[in-house]
């Protein structure tokens, strides 16, 4: 290590008090279906307490609220979230402290979109798709929401079995369609995933794929990046810093996985994956007020408990802003520039190994919340009168 | 090339007329569970005709078998294809010309199992497990199989949810109680599986755990392999020629993938694979009458037509079975001493690029099978009828 | 299997000779490095007879074209095939039947790039190495290549050791200086690469960094797919598919792979691969007179001989294209329109299943070149005659 | 999270203080190799600095200990590291305060070796490698080391190259002949690798071909586990439980990876995974005193300077087996018999986010080592001496 670089470290490292008015701003979108019971193609194991209705769903969410103070709002999933009155369910979760969000379409549960959706060689098939995101709308249009995020499961399983290329250029046709439907100061966010439900081949599998359509939209749509839907091995901070660069990171859906799309608690397979692309976000402007890059989560809770493990994943996307936030990077410019592989590298990891987890319990107690809100969420025994009150009634899930 | 290697390639190359006799002996097992429906987490397409019955699995399993002569037996999965009276089931599947074959073991539905089966830390649980196997190895008795077959879904999510190495010690427990229970002449395969329904560790995910669990329960204990078990990139027939070698290749479960474990019909997505796979198999002693080897099919057929699905995977494996006994073996051996790795490689790919389709058709038709069963099959009506009489009951399905 | 759709196929089949004419103008060019020593870092075995100048590598192509009809062109790399007078070099190429090609630059062997060469935080690195593709340029001017291929092997190794948005800024700068220089009728193509020899990083990691920083350059700027640079279980016949449909797909690197950038055979790993690509080049408007996109072998014969070696390679392609001129498309729209997903694949697995061998031996018999140039080479002698002449002197080689 | 649960985990925590003399036992061992010149098949970069002998490497090591009480032993690898009289050399180690330690043998740069060492199907070639083996065995009998490791090269690139299971074969007994040689009190240590720098098969790819072979061998033969030689995915910590349970864990290869066998600094590209194997470490009794398992470093430093690049690794390695021992093993247990996802994953998450570094500091101090050993070297000036001194010579390497 250069010992003008030491000297700048030690002049300029970065504490918690610095960062903690930009934490004050942090806010983590709770999709609703996080509240349902999921799994396997194997099983979907029950839990006692699972909500019936979106109502539940959103006191659920509200209890996460309440203890984090990070998540503001809940993103809706139609169908599975559909009412008959979106304005009466807007005022439902603003009596709970809650804003309505994202609205996430559903193109992969109709029996009539078997072979694709958006991409159908038959232009019924497809205007019916296209009908649903313009539903899809409305409802924005109703809850306030800002963002139409679109994942599609089109692609097929056997090689052959579609056009790959036909299949984009009606993609395109349709996308531009839905986007040219879009209100004022709304969005159209398109998330790429490398496979599953398809096997073979999936419409929009990369980041590449999504930019390439976001692109030709216009500047209202944009990349939403799960944090599950790579390729094994791929730089997923390098993508991060890449869409920022071009202005084309819309959203996150964070969750994390040790193979395919796993969808665990976010943080939970790769803590220092979580710290990297964090670090990239703030790098490149894609945090604070004026960012337009909006935090989700989407994860499946196969086998614990529902409430406490969103508990959980906000908590760690918070622990990991701070220490992205930690990072010194004055310090780590000059070390780069140096060519100064470990003490570059020790600049980082010196934030990543920081504790945050005190000064955090410290920061929430100074602003009413619990200090520890996994351990409050325990003892409070809510999850125990859930499981006692939820009696009767259909648990809300999803997939098959 | 080596001139006296090129002589004896062009001395000794193996005509189909050569192999045509060990073709005859080729049997694939099929799954009973690849005529109902099947899915992904996100959705299960139902289609017109599939069974509601185990005895309509049968049935349909039949006409894979008329029309290919390649499919002699029928595997059981329980609790699936519980019935009253397996001994007329078994009667029934002789009417239809089949046996029935493997007894599959299911201990990954029950609620009882979301934390693990046969390694759960609660001994009840695994009591209960390892009774499932002993009704299993009673329906063993009852049927004639000789294959208990035990792919286990025990895994954990999270690291510290569960204790990796007392789950191994419970496991080696649970094994040995009911592989002390078999009958004579029975067997149990122990197949492993990379990932899922698990997604942090999976108590059985490779080659080298089940092989040391086998070689630890004893002669009757052998290796289950399914070839989308893998993690990717993972040499498949290296592991098929090693296991041959410490003779514990106890039987195959063919299908393929693209990414995970996308159960794809056997040699759709890399055929260059299957084929050197089976290369392996002939190499090693695992074809023919004398071989301990099973060959069986594990596929779900998603989105196409089932009973064609499984005539063209029998057809694939026999196909390249044709392929993989054309290869000129004692050319091979000679180029691979002289180090000529073009030559030997020349070889290899010679037998693979052999279109044996026409030499198979007339070999079918020789023995009173149609010379194109896909064709026989599309043009019999045979689909048609059953979706017009399959009406009304519950499709047969698995999974959630 | 529909009926009508039965019909279309029976009657429509494509046979070899509506093919044969397309067949002729297929273009490979030779990539100079493939005849020199390579290995790995562990250790570079050498050959007897490896070319010791660039004007041996080119002879040694023009033996592969001469017994091919299929490699007019031959790559060059620069430093490694740097001389004095590159318009005599040209006519050396010419007497030996070959034109010079595609320019390749190397900004990965100077000590000066340890940190970066286009991206590198110092003005004067950067300088140099724009300064290197404008030496490029001005071989292109004299030999009369068309193209400039970029592959940049600038990255990282460890988190923080460097800046990555940075690093793209940069980038996009240097790359816009040397586009600027591009005389009429040049192209720049931009290949890209997941990893190696940097290990955290790569500056230009996937085909949507690539595709982003053409499309900012502009439309002489391309994509060069190499097709051992991508992620495990990445669909590349669909970034073939996109990028013709973007109109940014300039070039190909051929080879092959079972793990990383293995720079086999191309075809060699995964022959269904090569087709299933070659399919969609063919599709896409990829193959043919009025296509933009150029053909290259990017190999490393490590412990095969390499002139036989790269003979294979170009037959390879040759063959696998006359597979996927061979596929039926207007049967293959049918069926897929009419959701037919077995008849479908069935159409794709036909021609790849055709043994086209024996026909493309007669159309090279029929355009004076030998049936089989595998055996013809290795009937010749040249080989051994190589090894007695070309002793003495250094062998070329690449890598470290 | 249970009551009961809480109530344990706040009564039991661990302290520092309570693993402190656990840790005083820790040896990590330093490869030779790591202070020599490495690189990547396209170029190895030199450092001013570098050592030209083995007893400069051997004083290289042991400033790396000096500063961290970390590393007493040296790892050899033969013929890198020949000298004429080892027992000089040991003294040499000696006077700077080390021991030599494990005996790498080397079958991969030798022309002969082209196709294969221990596996070759030309017995002359075998017995060779196999007395290579009987060399460096003597070698050990004057170090007094106890392992003599082999790492094979040997595989194929290309499907039929080789006789997979006549390789096997081979190997078996290339590896009893080894064995049988081996002295009282010396143990071989057989490492596996996925791939590279074989392409399409490698003779040892994976633990179970490893365990298989060792257990043939016998008691004084153990299987090495590398980090980084693992398909992507792998769960490398089962492994580590389940060698340990098998009682044949012999030694640790310790890098780090993102893509392949990248051998990067220890810890630097997944710390939690690292977190994970020690834990199971700890967990399976394979840390202290009376374990049999030997740690290692295998690293490369292509960019980052080498003697810093020990020094970070030691402490990665230290830092987070003290955040193992910190685990609190009994709630763990308890939360995992009681199915409770969240809270067990908790106690273990717990243990990685404490920050460990004060403690260390400290420790060390009370030890008389520097609380910061890559501070003091970097304030020492020792890089600067080193390059200005060692001037001249050939600059030690490995590879190509």
């Amino acid at each position: 290590m250069l010992p003008d670089l030491k000297r700048l470290i030690e002049e300029s490292t970065v504490a918690f008090a610095d960062i903690a008015d930009q934490l004050a701003g942090q806010a983590i979108e709770l999709p609703s279906w996080a509240f349902g019971n999921s799994g396997t193609r194997f099983r979907v194991f029950g839990t006692p307490g699972t909500p019936r209705t979106v109502q539940e769903k959103i006191a659920d969410a509200a209890k996460v609220h309440e203890l984090t103070g990070l998540a503001p709002t809940v993103a809706l999933h139609i169908p599975w979230d559909q009412v008959d009155d979106y304005a009466a369910l807007g005022r439902f979760a603003g009596d709970h402290g809650l804003r309505l969000g994202t609205v996430n379409s559903n193109t992969f549960q109709d029996d009539l979109y078997k072979f694709g959706s958006l991409t159908h060689t038959d232009e019924a098939v497809r205007r019916k798709a296209v009908e649903h995101h313009f539903e899809c709308i409305e409802i924005m249009h109703q809850t306030g929401s800002q963002d139409l995020k679109i994942w599609l499961a089109d692609g097929t399983n056997y090689p052959g079995q579609g056009d790959l290329r036909g299949r984009q250029d009606r993609l395109a046709e349709s996308l531009q369609t839905i986007y040219d439907r879009l209100g004022d100061g709304q969005r159209l966010v398109l998330e790429y995933k490398f496979f599953e439900p398809a096997f073979y081949h999936t419409d929009v599998p990369d980041w590449g794929t999504s930019y390439a359509h976001v692109s030709a939209l216009g500047e209202r749509a944009m990349v939403c990046l799960d944090t599950g839907h790579h390729a094994p091995g791929t730089n997923i901070e390098f993508i991060v810093a890449q869409l920022l660069r071009l202005g084309k990171l819309g959203s996150f859906d964070f969750n994390s996985r040790f193979y395919a799309d796993d969808d665990l608690i976010v943080g939970a397979a790769d803590p220092f994956q979580l710290f990297r692309i964090l670090h990239e976000v703030v790098r490149g402007g894609g945090f604070g007020p004026d960012s337009p890059v909006a935090f989700m989560l989407d994860q499946c809770h196969n086998v614990e408990d529902k409430i406490p493990g969103q508990i959980r994943s906000v908590l760690n996307v918070q622990e990991m802003t701070a220490r992205a936030l930690l990072v010194d990077r004055a310090a780590l410019a000059t070390a780069q520039e140096a060519g100064d592989v470990l003490g570059a590298n020790g600049i980082l990891m010196d934030a990543f190994y920081t504790d945050v987890r005190p000064d955090l319990a410290a920061w929430r107690e100074s602003r009413g919340l619990p200090a520890d809100p996994m351990r409050s969420y325990a003892e409070s025994g809510h999850q125990q009168r859930l499981a006692a009150e939820r009696v009767g009634g259909a648990q809300s899930g999803w997939g098959a």
